[in-house]
């Protein structure tokens, strides 16, 4: 494959326009979407208008002028399409971590009397954190297994069963219906974590079973640093499920101001405290980038640009380097992770070249595509870049050896 | 007193200056700080620089170059003048009732065996609904008493108490000392809300011993809608204590992305997921406007803008209101309360004349006094409002009756 040929993949690519949607500082090829989505054009002016024009102006009356009060409903709509689920199934809220421990400390009193929570070995840390966190509380056991020994784990003393549905490392996946049954088969719920699904792959909660979920705002929704995250409940079980977090916000009545707490209908026990309605602004404008975008189009780029550089990279590195992610592109999400024993100094040599990802430990090079605005050419671009520091032990300077404090 | 008087006292104001630091719009008398602060003058230029000069511009690597890892210590140390706190005591995170929910967590924890936390009848609603919540998941029981009867109620069964400190409705305040002394003596802990206190009144949250406190980032601080919340935690317990919402940001190696969780240091393990970085941005800003600002010096204009209000709006008005506040303004924080049968009829008819206040039920007026940008001129303005809409019966209009989403 030539420059040339991306180029022309590129000018070919229906979804090309959509960089345009986005804030791009030149020279670089940001392959960090996965860690935090680049800045949509539109949050400067999301956030000045709601600042000034809103906040400023209208001051208190804004939370009924401005509908503020219905902001974590209205912009989790925007959601729906992209994670393949109803509108009524999806609240904006907290962090990811608060979100998961909401749901999974839901799931646990739904499911009394069951001991254990199954999680994966090597998840992503904070959901580990959040699981063992409620366990303590509670007297429940974590039990972390190997992915392909997780459908085996689950029995009657599984209260419920919380997996990151991309892995942050490899970006392999979970069949989601195919865990959800097993879980279901014994009583068991699931609560999926999508911070590394939503806004990279083609997901579908609704037809594959999925009952709970969370996500992240700030990776591929593009929502900002430490964006407001998401959590889906399925219809069935909203009347059910009972958040512990117990909040106003969530309350059947919140301006009635009673003593006593009486959850509100639907999804929306689910929140807990007031949102900031500056952060839900800046993720509106990050989920407004996938404005009339179909999430297949979305998919089938993402797997033509990985497919590309996981070329590129191993025609022009050989075996310098592994790719730790699965070779087919379908069972992948849209980032691709190499191998090599220098892995954190060979990527800080390529941000220095303005090559964009990241370092996970003991050895690991990620490589986020978005695929809203990462292009073929920069696939090319950046295999180039990476054989060139490789051959030349570029890396191996000790600028390049020094750890910084965030990774 | 005239308005003659009243602008002597406002020229004589060694705080007049601050009133710049904030833009609020004109014909409008903003009496509800105690709500939502107004904006500062800063906020939309540090929502553009972090944005566009700091995510846009330098995306991932913000978090070590722009130093967002230690944001919410380095923006809580900017509190700690306002609460009486060592920086080291004092964490930006969540919003007030998450907060609050680790806090009560990590107490009743820490006295495992003790099945009571006491509170106050018509505390905050969030307050209760979060200590329920709790309650409910461990098997506590959350007893509710008259703020005359909390110290005579902590007995050996008490794990914690929880109180608000100012009143929202009421402005009277509990003698901090006395109750956490109280507590202390049967070995429980005290978790203070210090929504309607911080920015309003002088607090010393060192000197009167208090061990525990959380609160709102959107009222007095002028943080923003839904801003985040702070905490406190002791020096002396943030060894014992262990927040149960266990995020990979309170981690001791969050970068280490190990599976187990092992607490950071210090105030550090209160931490959970990510903060939106946008709204830490908008919250320093709000903090900014009190610098420099000795916290005596600001409670004292407001004990004098309060007081010229009472005893305009009860010249003028008569028995036509009650004052539901302490009528020593040593007594009460910085929000006035007069009742009326049909005061939220009147407090739309003030709204609409531009003297913005709030109403809670059933009959309470409130007028929240922010020393940094309300005047002497507008208590008198604002009662001569009052009084005309009282006597003309301005407010007996269906406009005026129907109720709005968000009161």
């Amino acid at each position: 494959v030539t420059l040339e040929d991306a180029v022309r993949l590129d000018a070919a690519d229906p979804l090309a326009f959509a960089r345009e949607r986005f804030r791009l500082p030149e020279c670089v090829i940001y392959f960090d979407g996965n860690s935090l989505g680049a800045m949509p054009a539109a949050t400067p002016a999301a956030l000045a208008g709601t600042a000034e024009r809103q906040w400023s102006d209208d001051l208190i009356a804004s939370w009924n002028k401005h509908g503020w009060i219905d902001w974590p409903t209205r912009i989790a709509a925007k959601l729906a399409p992209i994670v393949g689920a109803d509108p009524s199934e999806l609240l904006i809220a907290d962090s990811t971590s608060v979100c998961l421990f909401k749901l999974l400390a839901a799931a646990t009193k739904a499911r009394l009397g069951r001991g254990t929570i199954i999680s994966q070995k090597r998840n992503f840390p904070t959901d580990l954190y959040v699981a063992q966190g409620l366990a303590d509380m509670l007297g429940l056991r974590v039990k972390a297994v190997e992915p392909d020994e997780v459908e085996g784990a689950i029995d009657a003393d599984t209260a419920v069963v919380t997996l990151t549905h991309v892995d942050y490392r490899s970006a392999a996946f979970y069949d989601m219906r195919a865990v959800t049954d097993a879980a279901r088969a014994t009583g068991a719920l699931v609560v999926w974590d999508l911070s590394h699904s939503a806004g990279a792959i083609e997901l579908d909660l609704g037809g594959s079973g999925a009952e709970l979920a969370i996500g992240c705002g700030y990776k591929y929704l593009n929502g900002g640093p430490g964006a407001p995250a998401f959590l889906y409940v399925a219809r069935h079980l909203q009347e059910e499920l009972q958040s512990p977090l117990q909040g106003w916000m969530g309350h059947a009545e919140p301006f009635a101001f009673v003593d006593d707490y009486r959850p509100a209908d639907g999804i929306l026990k689910f929140l807990t405290g007031t949102p900031s309605i500056l952060a839900l602004a800046a993720l509106e404008a990050g989920l407004d980038t996938f404005e009339g975008i179909p999430m297949r189009d979305l998919a089938a780029k993402s797997r033509s640009l990985s497919q590309l550089f996981v070329e590129d990279v191993e025609a022009r590195c050989g075996d310098e380097v592994r790719l730790a992610s699965p070779r087919d592109p379908a069972q992948r999400g849209s980032h691709v992770v190499f191998a090599h024993p220098e892995g954190y100094s060979v990527m800080q040599a390529l941000i220095a070249r303005g090559v964009i990802g990241d370092f996970r430990a003991p050895d690991l090079m990620r490589f986020g595509f978005a695929p809203l605005y990462n292009t073929h050419a920069e696939m090319l671009r950046a295999a180039e870049i990476l054989a060139d520091i490789l051959s030349s032990r570029e890396w191996d300077q000790p600028r390049f050896h020094a750890r910084a404090k965030v990774t």
